[in-house]
């Protein structure tokens, strides 16, 4: 929300989504939108080539051309937005070098510009994001794997409940990611280009060059700017911008899930995780012991930006009135550059920490046996419940009486069982290894789906090859998977 | 929010949608996941029939077994939810009767019963709310194609900017309402069962069960509910319940857009259309001149309450810590039960509204008149700008001139063109039925769509169809398409 | 959101504010607004008194006039509101008993009567919420002085930092709580009565009252219904419930930032705090080990429930167009009971949660010294730094080394420091207690301030007497303070 | 939340706020603290006064001494704050001129300094902002008294309802307008030091200095920052930060609800006000006739933006963890920023939108006039319906008739009564001025109000007056008033 460089944002300052992201960045991404336009025109002999050619050389340098980001901004609320100004600055820097105007935005509206221009600088910052979140996928999937068999506590409520492996909770933050993945990157890839005129009719357009043409030529500029054909003229209805909204504060979810995970795990009482260590990251000067979790720290930062400002979007689409709307529209514009800032900047942080992350198996080990054998209680009520002298009551008073007197619960239960029970047996029943369930499956299941989604990576820039729906890649049912 | 009736909450008062998410609605629901269960168990002879069957019948009649929503209620903050106490009386009515519990939640944590028995009404929910949103969507149909050359004016930042079509502006909120169906449609699709035990791994089944026989018979419980398999259990990962937010939120964002549009041209200055009368609706006794667009208001009421509601789901995905959450988990059920009979109301009002919509073409006549020739401004600048003499500027200040001293456009065109243009050429150039650009056929691309969409509304309930991604119907390349 | 009993809403369910805020209660305030109204007038000889007699009976029975909340919800869609169908359902009662509805609603608006209707439920509330609020503070602040020296250590990004002492931490908590009461104490004492007729001008009552006896009985109608008196009509400047809703928001804040550090002090491996037993609460048949901390678990999930209705609240008053709107109002209103409904389950689970919190000292120490003497490291760096042999770089490495190789810092300093130092010196050197600042006095300054300001709390009912501002009470210059 | 220049923030881009908030001004604002500690702690013989001379050089020339806010920026994410890499900046710059450091930060935490120069910002934007805001009051006041007779029609639902004054919409604007600006005066006056050291202890400084000597030097800097006092560092208790955020987000709301309001009376088909020409404002080059309403669709965006970032800050104090918080803190940062700009841009645009408001008199009438004379049938039941032929029933029917039929009221009305009713009776009944109810009254107590409050505008620099408390000035008994 700050720029350009992010003094207050350090969840995103210095990242190359933030870059993207810059003022100049937009408004070249405008100017770009213009250039393709009007070349697309001279192509088809619609409008003088030495025009469009102007314009594209005015494109490539608008400084040059004497169109300062800092000017078009100050002139922006005198017509509401910054294309406005931008043409004419367009127009003067041609009439200075002796060009026509011809090729220049003909038939366009303003919002035309400026929302096309936007798909332009989302849509690659989406790839950037996703190539971040696919970092942290990798390091995640290799994490679920390394440590399928590390014991840890699994906790509810944050309190210990069973144990689970270590390797199955990194699979867990695995699968939020694919899944907010594969959701970014059906958003990312079905931005189209805006090209409606004044008000979404095209009626410029199609009264001089016809409506074939408007449509042959509206197609043509899609595919020169990369962009999803346009079906109808979108000004006020906004579900793109939703769809892309909610891939981004999804992805922000699910980074922010794991990072408060991490947060919890590195404290040093819990002492599971540790923060990669980096020159210059983390540390404190007066208080040289101190080893900040930094990257989780920001991350979470992000993900709790994200809900008030996708909040924005969707006040905006249900309140974009009339052909195009006064207000509503302008809302949207910087909760969409920070969504898509804030994301780059919690994926790359993601890749980073994930990549280091220091994992402690001995530290998990040990808070485990904090709980005792109690922390299997569960299993223990299923396999000795029934047949326990004085039922499952009893074995609940055992249990709880281990707890309240810190008393070994194995000392208790080979006193009420005797020798009912083998000391192997009850080794084996109180063995946290044997009581993973299907740990192994889901990991498993978990780095596949995420193999499978990675290796269709690049269909968010091959707009003509259809991504699988996320279903078809989530859902495997149950009963046809070949268990273990 | 209030409940059960409704009586601060007239935007979905009455609706079936309110009944369906009615308390003791939910209770069933959860019970009827625990019978199904229950059920699975014994048909696979894994628990006894008999318990089975008295959990069944206790679930078809809670209240006859003596389990009433009001006490369970009272007895949620005891344990933090209400599966705790339910169970608790599930066990004592089984009790009373003499059955034994043996069937009951076995392997299963309070979690799964809610998250699923949430998924089970959320998947109802959304069935009536598309079943109300194509009912709008094939008035709103009708009406693009009744109004395709009902000539209104389009307005831009409040202000007339050109002609356009009523049926092309219907046409837009249809638009909105596909996309938005859509993506609700695949969203409730895939609402999956949750089914994880204590820490989600399944561990206490596979102990008892198997691992195998687990995942059979945990697909096998998906099947009797018709929900989507689970791939993974997703105590923390909630990307489900924020893509059925974001499509519920989406949807009242479209319908919320149209029904602010109703609003402003249903002013009396503006009076280009009418919500349908009904008895005891809009009007008032103290002004008994005045009739109230109660629809309207009801649905920009839901809308404009969606976005808070949305932005507590991705909030609590955010922070869902550790295997099961404290808190985070709690704050989704009210926020989306919320969302969805805000979108139910919305949707049966908008159904209704678009019905019985009264259009008033002369009204839309009358207003376009309002801004004279000048509306055409844009297409006598294109057409005569070239060749006016003065230029183009000339061209502008007659316009302005036109609209500061009110002076017919026409009569200014005619002295500063004499001969040059004909009355019938001025004729042409001045009829806005023939500035409509590509409005036809945007408008039959629109109905086309929806109708196509509306044709594969059933697989919402057919999980084993895929329903098409939205791109694929949405994304007609331009180029492709047979223009007029 | 859901109710009335709360199946979903375990964060109220159950508490007196619910009750406050159900259905029912909602119907017999909106009646009693009429029934002061008509009495007002009567007494003033300006409606007939039977007529007013009749109004005040159906109000305190409206069951028993056939006046059922059920019905009146279910007609609400009809006209907007609730109050259409409750005066057509008030007038048949007074027909159907042969009474004149002569003094009925007289020269009022429906927005009069809802909105008085909030307020006076909305003050009832915040009286309930304040006075559980109060019970915490009083809890926090016997909290804060019994564990003034019970040391502990504070943590920054998660990290351990410095000692401080438990009483400090419940001071703290203690004052985000002392400030959210005044606020929403102040809030609560300005509910004001709403009274303006169809459009804000008493155009109807100065009409045949006059304006001088429309004021005076306006004046007496907040009087009889112990509202603040209106100074104008508010109908679309709802400054009135953004300050409310900031108040009960800032509240939930204030405690949820108390139970997400109580659930974190409650972890089994931090288990400096555990939350009070009572039957039926926190335990799991399945796993008996377990205790939940279920209190801290629901305030948390009210607190991460109200931003989003507060954000609904501010675009509500953002959006209230004309002179009385057509659905801003309307989104109003459920966002005001949720968030007062939330605020007094959280306000009496905090209560609850603080005069019974048991606190561990044994294992705040325990936790203290898991990072050793280097936990003082920020003292050591200022009294020794300068003259230490290297410098404060090499003690800086010192503190690390410490750290890093798990080597008591305390032996390197005598190592490095030899006779430079004396035992006695360095024992004091490093005893926590000893560095615990301004501790003691902050925490009988936030003591002294929540005792002074609970002394003012009667304030809310007595609209006379205004409550000091927070600023006044809030802010003691320091310098003035008389240090120990 | 773009920036520096807003390209796409044409809501306060090239405003004065928005300079207050730029990165650079954000730099010195935390260089300036430092600078000001320095000199105290000098002053007061507790550091050498060439170290505090040589910050506060530093301080006022940081790209003299090759700190750039760029590489500040960038090194952000390694601290998770800038202060750290600013603290080392200074260092090496206190460094390269042979300078100590003895009196850089000493006792304080990055909380200390971040939280504090935000003060000082916000301090002044909200200075800047209100100042703004009262330019838009007088213009408003002025508007309310020039226009109380100004007669229009009150809309309620978007319906005719009743006569009114413009005059009344004015001041309505105005009240609200008010009562935000106390409210934010309030919280801007009560910003305070943050002085907490690194765990709000304050115990390094205590350390060195003694407690006493520690807390009247706390004293003396929020003295030289012109800030309130600290009562207790407020690391965790973020009850200010919501205050502020609170007085904004409600300012924003209030001028929200007017321009949505002058955008609809702006509509070419109701035209009852225009906004102010000024050149390069509004217009558009390709339909010259359009005069597009900037400044309300400025503010109006700035308003839908503000619910979602306040709803960031409550999330964040909601979330503040422990001493001091991993992430809730960070987040704070870039959503007050945003809001005070957008409140600053919002308030800049609305006061030259009310300065230039241009009225049609002759349009409000014009519009009154479209309802015909039906819109007094409120005030035509009360005086009428007793007496009326076929009692209310019948005169209602008779509005309706004259409604639906397009027949004038008058006409209906004379041939009912005949002559039971005199032509100067029925023109007096029938005269809107005369059914403006206490509309003059309000109009003067809101003028009044304001004025009374613009007196008392510089309290907000002077921290040791204390302003009133808004309910002593909002409040006026009614009765007490002397009514015309």
């Amino acid at each position: 929300m700050t720029g350009p460089f992010g003094i207050l944002s350090p969840a995103w300052a210095g990242t190359s989504t933030a870059r993207l992201m810059s003022e100049e960045s937009i408004l070249r991404a405008m100017l770009r939108v213009e250039a393709a336009w009007a070349q697309a025109l001279a192509d088809a002999d619609q409008a003088p080539a030495e025009s469009a050619a102007a314009i594209q050389a005015i494109s490539e340098d608008p400084a040059g051309a004497g169109i300062e980001v800092e000017a078009i901004a100050a002139q922006g609320p005198g017509g509401g937005n910054p294309v406005i100004p931008m043409l004419a600055a367009v127009r003067h820097a041609l009439a200075q070098s002796g060009e026509s105007d011809a090729a220049l935005h003909r038939g366009a509206t303003s919002q035309d510009i400026l929302d096309t221009a936007l798909m332009l600088l989302c849509r690659d910052a989406a790839a950037e994001v996703l190539d971040e979140a696919r970092r942290a996928g990798a390091a995640l999937s290799s994490l679920s794997q390394e440590h399928r068999e590390t014991i840890c506590v699994a906790r509810s409520l944050t309190q210990h409940a069973l144990p689970t492996s270590f390797g199955l909770r990194c699979a867990g933050w695995l699968d939020g990611l694919t899944q907010a993945i594969q959701r970014l990157q059906l958003a990312a890839a079905a931005l189209p280009l805006q090209w409606g005129g004044a008000v979404g009719t095209q009626a410029s357009l199609s009264d001089s060059l016809g409506a074939q043409r408007t449509g042959t030529l509206t197609a043509d500029l899609a595919d020169r700017l990369d962009l999803r054909p346009m079906t109808r003229p979108w000004h006020t209805q906004r579900q793109v911008i939703l769809d892309l909204g909610s891939g981004l504060a999804g992805l922000l979810a699910a980074l922010g899930k794991a990072a408060g995970d991490v947060l919890t795990l590195q404290r040093p009482e819990i002492a599971e995780l540790r923060e990669p260590a980096a020159p210059g990251r983390g540390g404190s000067s007066a208080m040289p012991q101190k080893q900040n979790p930094v990257l989780s720290t920001l991350i979470r930062s992000a993900a709790l930006s994200a809900p008030g400002q996708l909040s924005t979007l969707y006040l905006a689409a249900a309140t974009a009135e009339d052909e195009r709307p006064a207000g509503a529209w302008h809302a949207e514009w910087p909760s969409l550059v920070e969504l898509s800032r804030l994301a780059g900047g919690a994926a790359t942080h993601a890749a980073e920490l994930f990549e280091g992350l220091v994992v402690r198996p001995d530290a998990m080990r040990a808070n485990l046996r904090l709980s005792g054998d109690a922390v299997l209680s569960e299993r223990l009520m299923a396999r000795l419940g029934g047949s326990f002298p004085g039922g499952g009551k009893a074995l609940q008073d055992l249990v709880r009486r281990s707890v309240v007197e810190a008393v070994p619960l194995r000392g208790l239960l080979e006193d009420q069982l005797g020798d009912r029970i083998t000391a192997a047996e009850l080794d084996e029943l109180l063995d946290p290894l044997q009581y993973l369930g299907r740990a192994q499956e889901f990991i498993d299941a978990a780095v596949e789906e995420f193999a499978q989604h990675s290796a269709t990576q690049h269909s968010a820039t091959q707009p003509d090859i259809h991504p699988p729906h996320p279903d078809q890649t989530l859902v495997q049912p149950e009963g046809s998977t070949d268990h273990v």
